[in-house]
């Protein structure tokens, strides 16, 4: 089982920035543990960041056909990016949209998604966890849809 | 651990209304599904449904105290019920808000949820598995806090 | 024939509350001149009035598999109940709204109706003749589907 | 007793217009169940249908003094004229705006009337029985008023 | 001097329609005060009504190198026309826009006019005077305009 | 005299609810040094609180001819209920409106009262000490009203 | 016959400020040339400008009991105060609203006005012709009113 | 192939008109440049041009089971008229939206069209060449759909 | 114990100005009636009223340091005044905002108030006796503050 | 003539992508058909393709002084890029907007172009024609051009 | 040079009011730095505050002909007075705006400024240093337009 | 001293892009001004600019720890990017919005910066003077901060 982990601007900056709100974890310690707790169950994770929303879609582009599933944190461009929502709803790969931080708690502006209503689902507010409960749903919607086909 | 599960109205439809939106399991299904994924793990759940705000409301005032966590499916009470928001700015359980369906494919008026900027998080779209992860969320969370703490 | 009527809140103070905008006839009046009316032409007639939001809902539930069609003055809940529309849909029991004034002549709040997109249609402005109206369409609608699958 | 009964813009290619939302009964079958319906209890129905929104006006200034209630179906000229509601407001003559189908559960335009608030009630999603119970509606009416009168 | 005074829909009924707000005055006794007052000053006056949107866009193209000017009290179409509002910017005839009542004091969707961006100006709720002002108003603007050029 | 003091969700959890914006009073010791106060002056208080929507709705229905004044404080039911709203236009009950909080200060949401615009006033920011001032201003106003009938 | 004629903020300065908007003329020159119009005809005009909202209401206060009708053109007041609106409800003077350009050609701020749901009517768009058809007008509004009454 | 061309109101006027918008052709010579462009080609061109909504609902109905495709420019109606929308919807034959000038630039109420979501496709800003690019079009779609089904 | 009574613009005029709606008392006896009853409480009462925005903000700023509280009805100030609203948040005395009217039940631009947000809180609809009852809640609020600090 | 074709973000995935919407053809076989149609005619046409919005503007900067026309299809970015309408503003080179689909059909974020106000035309959901319509559409604006100058 | 700083209401309190917004810098302390900058240089200042939206009007038109530049923090009257806007508009000397805080960063009310779109423009944010660096930029534009002129 | 100079797409094209609007100075010039100015005052400066938003966000990642201030014109990403804005929030380096023209005076969509909320503060509409102003600002501001905390 194949699954791209895709996080957008800024997030390469998390334990950095505004830890009051993201938490200390750094992308990399997050991406390490997400390693330690899938690699042994047979998952394997690809890991992905930009600041580019271009090189974003690009990548979803790549993954048409080989990944089984995608995660992704898309930060700023999940408010201002419509090419992210084409992406998805070009691909048809399962996909669930994670947030770190409760969006709703924040600027109105953040409290809309272009890309929530062509993905699966929306992890919110659950911390840097929200990707393992990500993975972890995907997996479980994965071997569902192979059990209703099979 | 005490967790408490809440449903609100026509949650207890569940399997019998829309099932091309809401699949075919029962209430009573998913809740015996969670008794016998968390009990084994020492983790008690108690469960309440009403199609009352009021109820709800209550329910949630009696968990004062006692419950450790809460997992609530406000159904259609999420959009209009500014009560459930204030209970749970009240009673400061830890509380994580589930949907079974993706609520940003559907109807514009079920994009905002009065309880979502007081709750800890959100998970939507990933079925009935959003109560089983939200469980998994919330121990993990509550011992995250205990291990921050002492 | 089973048809239920069901009034929402307030509706029990018809006759008392606002003569001028909804005349003097009581609830009680009002249901008695439907059974004279269509009791004779065999239909059987259940009434139920709440102030709860939850009751009505709950109400609603139990029709199911009972009633034949309902005919539901919201009153107020017309306006704020995202509960009482899903309920509707769940059910799936053809359904006619009623209001007794005519709501576009009130205020601006009053113009929505929650429930309208998920019934066969609605009457408004009748007076309370529009209780008796909606039985006959209801009565006339399922005549008419028993013949076009019979 | 005088009942004019006018049908706006489009109307007259009911039964070959999306008969998925109007049904397949053409405006002369329509018309012709109303005469065969009405007349004998003797009511007189007129006819009018036109896609001239001025043609409407004229036809209901015409009625003045002469029809004693009229039930119009005003089909696109619902939502943008503000002509007919001022026609309506002009001749005093009780009037029931009726839609074959539930314009609430279409685009968000057809959810509003200019005529709603100026006519004495609606009628809407009853299909083409909705024209029937509004003439009966009319008469019920007139007869109320008569007595209250006389 | 030629002046077209054109009245739009249901103006015709003016002394019949809503006394309380336009007066008791008719269209005909109306437009003979204008004759009484202006023939002697030597300005021809021309007389127009319809409830047609159409024909008042018609008549409008048909003064173009004849009138010198317009009166026109657009009637519902005021708020509801843009073939009005594009017919006064292709003539290019002086044009002043006369409304009986004042529609400020109306419902809010009076309170907007597409045409008055593109005429002259306005005099709004002075009563039947109102078109004596506005035949003033124009020549007294044309006989400006004549010395300016002359 | 007869005044009945009634209050909504999670007013009951006074004291222990938000401490920074409602204070540390519980109801009950409010409600006793309303009974301190008001009780050696002549005046009968009754008391009630309830987070179900219809049994606010219920109870003011009861005092319908009984109450002289009502105090309310509906809480959340505020900004969602037009239920409360009708029925204080149908008891006809002088009543103020009391929120503890200075209720301009807080979300949006809370800014706007259904019941505010049928109610006699609102009394808003002035903790706790609002209701008595309440129970003041209505007893002034029904000996004004017995003077100016008597 | 006493008229009071009030001009709001830099309107003192017309004839110098935005030429192509205001012409050329001062406001000293209409108002030589309101007196040379209207003293023969008996009319006693007196002039008032400020930059001042609380003195336009302070001056139009103390017309109170002495002028039988005003003529304002409020300039930028026209859209922001509320406090000319409240004075001109509550003088009762018989009021007339001019605008030398035409406001609904310009910043959309511009199209609504505070007062003019309170006065008699407006004239808009007529350059300073504006203020002696406002003065005409007022004339034959009182001349009408006398007949009236007696 | 019959195809029909039709002018809303005021583009009898073209040439004429705001030429700055527009340009100097007028309809007579646009017509006769379609008439010499496609007539060679074996494409029969019907023209029709109104002020009058109506009147252009009328003639699209007549075109029912006639022509094959349409090309409109619907002029003003565009931004206002839902009953030609419904008769696009109603008559289903394939149908091109003209503008000759760009209504992006031009004010907001001509951004939005009616009939275009029931249309086939929409030419905005080419000039009068627009119609000529939408014969060439619609007698491609035309063929197309042929092959695909013959 | 020092307190400011300051009233906006128009209220000068109480007891002329729309009785129906303000009552027939003048600001005189209103102020007269105040001082009779808190002199002899030992309250010195100031009273202040003027139709200019900028002479209440020079009264409150020079208030600063003397008062130990504010009664303020701002009149048509409450909302047009962001001036207002910046010098309370800027001198910081405990200020209770008065309206005799019930301003909820008016024109919707009167329900907001720029001052609410930065004022202790409102008293609304309950007449003159507002202005008694915001100077006793000021004293209850300034003996608790002196209590606590105490 | 030198022309360049712009294809934004997921057209290179047409063909793949949602092809109930865009049809079979891929970005390829346009581009094909586009050489085989226009390289006999002498027509230079370049192709360019990005997911990413700073290279389609570069692109776009890179043919000023190049190119004579531009055809451009921005996907995605034509609702949400101000930097590809501010480098058309630029350039100014006759550019002509093209969508495959018909974007009124689809959601309401759709219906808007930043890009549409400052480019020449629209040609909007007459498919991959539509390149064609617009490659066409430039040459005969640009030979009008040439011609018009001289 | 002559320049004018002009400061609207409550600046005046500058110092006193909210220093964590505004820090701790008195109006006179600052008007003292800026001559002891800029009196060296050439250059006359002279200093205008008022808290009245009139008196600023007024100093403005008196400005006229006399000033080169002015510099001003209309405070409040910044996003409520198009008074200020049109007196900017009509004397037409070239002016900045300065804001002491970051506007942006409070409510939105104050994000908006009336003034804005007719000054040169805007420094915000900057502290009290922006006076400073508005003297500073009104000087080298006056420069520039002095060598441009020639 | 190191100062960051960051400019957005299609500044680059400054001078040759609208110089009525942004002048006829290019990039370089304004840049080589700014070293002439600053270098002498032993202020570094660096400069980039890049029409790519995630190019211009990783330029600011960079500047982390390196930049003691930036001054930015984010031209067309001020109203689009939130990537900016949170990358602002993130690096936490005082920084300062540069416009050449005055945005207030352009379309509606200008008016708004997702970034003006986030840093220090903003210049607007000073022409390219505003990069040496904000320079200048961001020194003083950093002088100030050192001797505040030294």
């Amino acid at each position: 089982m194949q699954i791209l982990i895709i996080n957008g601007p800024n997030l390469n900056f998390l334990g950095r920035r505004e830890p009051h709100i993201y938490g200390s974890d750094t992308l990399e310690s997050i991406q390490q543990r997400l390693l330690d707790e899938w690699t042994p169950a047979g998952v394997n994770l690809d890991f992905f960041q930009s600041n580019h929303e271009g090189a974003l879609v690009d990548r979803i582009q790549e993954a048409w056909g080989k990944a089984d599933g995608i995660v992704i944190n898309p930060g700023a461009y999940t408010h201002t990016s419509v090419a992210l929502r084409d992406v998805f709803a070009s691909v048809e790969i399962p996909t669930i949209e994670v947030h770190i931080s409760n969006i709703h708690k924040r600027e109105s502006f953040r409290h809309t998604s272009y890309c929530a209503p062509v993905v699966l689902g929306q992890i919110v507010g659950l911390g840097i966890n929200g990707y393992s409960l990500a993975v972890r749903a995907l997996i479980e919607y994965l071997q569902n849809q192979k059990q209703e086909r099979g």
